[in-house]
């Protein structure tokens, strides 16, 4: 499985602490004592697939880099209600304080990767899959787009830098679609993909004769990709766009298309209800940070 | 009007462009020459309140400052589908290139703030003011803090370190309401506001006469609502808080408490259906960049 | 007590070690063996309070993790000249090379609390709590905030972002006190205190009918403010403000206000004496980093 | 004149801003409205030695390019109090926000400059020039060390990358003056000075003998340093060093030495008194900006 | 032509700049006035191809964004010994602090893009392009990469983020090629393209069959490379790869490969020998920065 | 000896390692199983010598802190074709991610380090040390000035802080080079040696007489550079500099000058071929990371 990279994570984490933290959590640092202990439980409040105990604990541990965190369900698993997901224990100061950003990541991830695996089954029966797009949050789009993975979806592109979508625009300044695509073929690393948008058949055959990867079907009739994917015939990648969502996706999955994107599996985030249930906070003594194998 | 920080602002613009330009846009850079302009609008797909625009012209400026951005509407309009926001002219690259960054911010914002007109709208009889939470999406606080602000809500705190909110395991370990908040008079800022999680009465009785600013009511019924604010008779803010939403909020309102917190006015984000439709692209002429009062 | 937020404090830390260091300490790099050791006593030279060791020891372990650093005394604790206040033990790179460092910001933070310390006991049998203020060494002023809470004193706001200071081209600008406080509660965090400063009896007056939580008496005469103390009568907190120094700091506190913000704890800043003895440099044993209890 | 690197003054100063101002100068955001202008006068309290007034129109810069910042004086130049240091112009905003920040540079640094000059006054009739040391501010060491130049001082080395400075542990672990001063001419960039740190005659021989270019006289009583002054005869610069005061300068200076070190330039920082009155703030007009030649 | 992108641009050069300045240009704040203009002269040395002209100006763009920089050449120009190549017009104490860091790299891009063109003429007559691999130094692969292209050459992936490039090691993990190709193929962007490195013309055939879009040629023979171009029959594009250089890259060319790729086109690096000669330097007047047609 | 600043070493790496990784290594993570472990051997395939292999190191450890690096030579070993340099244990998905920027900076390295060594091969019989110059890799002059000092050359300053050059241009606008000398003698650091760059021997005796530590012989011929060291006679250090190369570089050295200044040490970098050969990538086991004496 891909995972987030640890450089970038350990980056936007300290981001997110500093917008939080500011100058210091006054509350705690005013109430709790220095060396005080507790034991929190991170506990699902609603159905859904989890995403992020990774992040979570990173943030725990950029506070305090002894506390423990004990997973007990992983990334892509499917939860209940009130099932508790990890265990966290150690200096109480740090889980008080680390506790609304751990869940800010990891309700909106959970959220991300719940929706994309309720998409992801309703396709279930067919080839195409499910992938995501460029309308991420500013700042966090490695997140999501892991998420999108953990719920069974695909990744689209990362950014503008590493492959080519060629649009409408493109295609009006280059004079045709042979155009546009010799233009990028020429001068893009040539490791890179080459994807054209297109509206009629037309565009979709001289794509797939100029050469390209993958040719997006932008906001075609079920009718129209059908015919789009019998003409293709193997010959290049159909990307369905445009405006689908769970009422339309089957339908669209049915046209035979190799992968369906959705935007709205970004832009339209529900977080998972998820919450950290901490218990009696005490002072530190020797056995700190043993996990008890009972609780 | 309290606005973003410029500052910020710019800061967290150049993060966002440079996650999604990364190493360069490829297709833009292959296809678009240099020196050629284009004309977009930014056009609402369906109802509802702007927020964000000052946001989308810095994106813009950021990778070219001479583009010419006009807006048509104001932070906090109520727009109609298909009414243009703002026109956006000059360096074609660059218009391309900032499109999604500028539409992802402006359309998150925009629903935020939309979200948030609506549930003002439910409560406008009343003299409960709707306020936001922590439950931020991290990194983008002051930007969705803002975007509340446009829509008619209020800001609770910005972050753990501007007021001081004593919840259930700071009094706990306090021993009392009125310990937690003795200690937390004593070493925070003077100027700082205390306010106190309590869930029940008695609570409340003793947070007033330990002197909190304001208290926050817990998942407490109506009718519990109600009585605190008989008790409570102005000596304090009353916060009502606990998954309220819109088909709660106005009996909560009723209750005659200060203020409601709704968390989902940020942890839940439907992005507006917001477009950018780009005209032709076309070599640079003598009279670029004048904006046409007729279009 | 409310200590330094630990990722401020890194952040801080590193910047001035790169300040100091550069490309490289090239007077130890040329002349000190690499894993050569050395013990070194951190010494007050004179009398005072000191503050500031745990950003000491944050200097040495950025140089070096495995530094020995042993306080002997604690943060707010009174100190004698020669009195030793830490022992630091380990690699003798790291020790010359942070020495200069960590003395720049223990003999400042010393300095301050020392004399905040001082200017406490002068008022310490009155109600009058002394107060810092925002005229603190740009870049430092959490740093430089902790030590006037070491030193007895109490902080102010933090900045311009976690409470409202209304001043009078504020007022001039609102049309009156009532306007500028009504501008202010509508639009700020609600958790956030109102502090407006006044000239004169009849704007405290105003000031605290218009919902005010603090009145800054600005260079009013002692008379003056025991009269705005009576008229107050504890709806309000008072804080004197304008040029208070060590010789009328007692007079003021007699007149019964509740704060005294003295701006010359943080913009007169006067170093207490500190040194850090180092012993002899030499081959890293086996025995390394085990402090010897007997010295 | 050695002004300060642009682009260490920006990222200075603008760190100093996000400090201040974090998430917004909410008081002037809540009553000041957008497109306000207003004039200031940054005005001297107290006699003293002006520094830093390019910093502190940067500050305004920093918050809105267009202020009109016109200094009536210039770096260096001897004010009395009640004279006007410069007049502000512009973004009412603007100026309201960054007032208190300008101040802390610009009183700080000419606290700096002025005592800077006091001492340089008491030893004008000797040859001996006054130096600081490496005990400045963390991280605004190149700003305080603009200001001991502004006063007529001296800069010692910058940091530990810019020149050998030997001491007593260095000579201990090398064995000898000798061999230290062979090590680092060794190793050290050719082009670096080496100065050595003694406390004996005999030591200052060796030093010159084994080629330093300068000798620091660390605590020698005047009549040691005279005679050092004698037996060096020219073939090496003498700095005087340790616990060096107002009362002491003289006599050190009448030594002959050619530098003499003084670390309470930069580790005791008495603010300049200054601050900056701010006139009517009024909607801008068109006549906006421009400076009024009779004022 | 794909540029480089001028957010990375401008933060590499603030980087170099900020390496080179330090805490400031002491010989020239030394000895050149303030408001003293000059005007230079770029002018190679040596015959090659030209790389990095906005490069070099945005140097001193950094610096003062008043200088006038002439470019008398555009990047891809062969230009020969002694030919100008920029007019720099401007502040004297920019132009002398920025030209080494301009030459810098301006000589570096210059040698790379020199080289490639060198290159690309050997094989000029055959179908074969050349690319540059990730031996780049590091910090500036835009920098490189975009020379590479300046010289005629195309671009490979720019990190292992923007393509799948599957080696040895990653196939005996997988247990085969196809094995390999398909987990990639499982978990990658589906817009990325896939290249796999192989040895012998079986794994050749089965890379094809799996679905490669790019197969490497590691170290083979010419002979086996054209046997290599006769199998793969255009199924799939072919890249050369392993230690070629100006004595083999025709004899591979020749094999009818799509791709040779050749590492020392960014690891071993030949600066091209270019100066900056300056003018006079003399007090700014009233004329300054009016470029003079007539030099 | 001189190390690289372990601050900067960690902040240059963390930049490459972003650069390369971005978003993540898709190819590893796709196809490496997480908990795997691999050996690789660093390998010299040509004869030179080694630097960088500290740099290697932390490259592995940013990734991964446990991986185990067992160097088998230290920096400055001359290292024969197919030597190893170090073995790599540990995690296989940081081991393959960071092979290339480990090897981009080790080859690049030792490059220098060979040449630099070679090229003081040619001078040791004379008096004459290598120096470098400014002419880096911008943003890698610490690890390449390192480089030099490995090879057994010597460091010139480190930038436009830490020495004065007073060339050509500074000269004229002074008047003369007394007058230049003069001037950066009054406003430098006093610390500070102060070095001019001269093409005749009048210059060169005025330079002396004006107080010069170190006088540039720029471009001079051999005579002129006999009679330049007979007129020093010791009173200063000369350097010698301007297109000296390896053939030239023996006669210079005889001329008897102290310094040789070399730009191609550093503006022409050829990489010495060093590979890294990865073993068997396995599921983790309870021995690992122990390393294997025998092999």
């Amino acid at each position: 499985m891909i995972g987030i990279d640890s450089l970038l994570l350990k980056e936007i984490i300290t981001r997110a602490l500093n917008e939080d933290i500011g100058t210091g959590d006054i509350t705690t640092q005013s109430i709790i004592p220095e060396n005080y202990v507790t034991t929190g439980f991170i506990q699902a409040k609603e159905k859904g697939v989890v995403a992020g105990l990774e992040v979570a604990r990173e943030v725990f541990w950029r506070l305090c880099p002894d506390i423990f965190f004990q997973p007990r369900v992983k990334d892509g698993d499917q939860v209940e209600a009130d099932q508790i997901l990890a265990r966290v224990e150690g200096d109480a100061r740090s889980i008080l304080t680390g506790e609304r950003v751990a869940l800010n990541f990891l309700q909106r991830m959970s959220g991300i990767s719940t929706h994309t695996a309720y998409l992801v089954s309703l396709i279930k029966d067919n080839n195409a899959k499910l992938v995501d797009t460029r309308k991420t949050t500013p700042g966090l789009r490695v997140f999501e787009k892991y998420s999108v993975r953990i719920g069974g979806g695909f990744n689209h592109r990362f950014g503008l830098y590493d492959a080519i979508l060629i649009k409408d625009n493109h295609i009006k300044v280059s004079g045709s679609v042979t155009a546009a695509i010799t233009s990028a073929r020429a001068m893009a690393p040539f490791s890179m993909g080459i994807e054209v948008e297109v509206e009629t058949l037309e565009y979709l055959e001289e794509a797939i004769t100029a050469g390209a990867n993958i040719v997006m079907l932008d906001n075609m009739s079920y009718e129209t990709m059908k015919k789009a994917v019998e003409l293709a015939a193997g010959r290049v990648l159909l990307e369905a766009s445009g405006g689908i969502n769970e009422e339309t996706i089957q339908a669209v999955a049915k046209t035979g298309v190799d992968f369906i994107s959705v935007g709205s599996l970004t832009h339209h985030i529900k977080s998972l209800d998820i919450s950290l249930d901490i218990g009696e906070v005490k002072p530190m003594t020797s056995l700190k940070f043993r996990p008890d194998e009972n609780d």
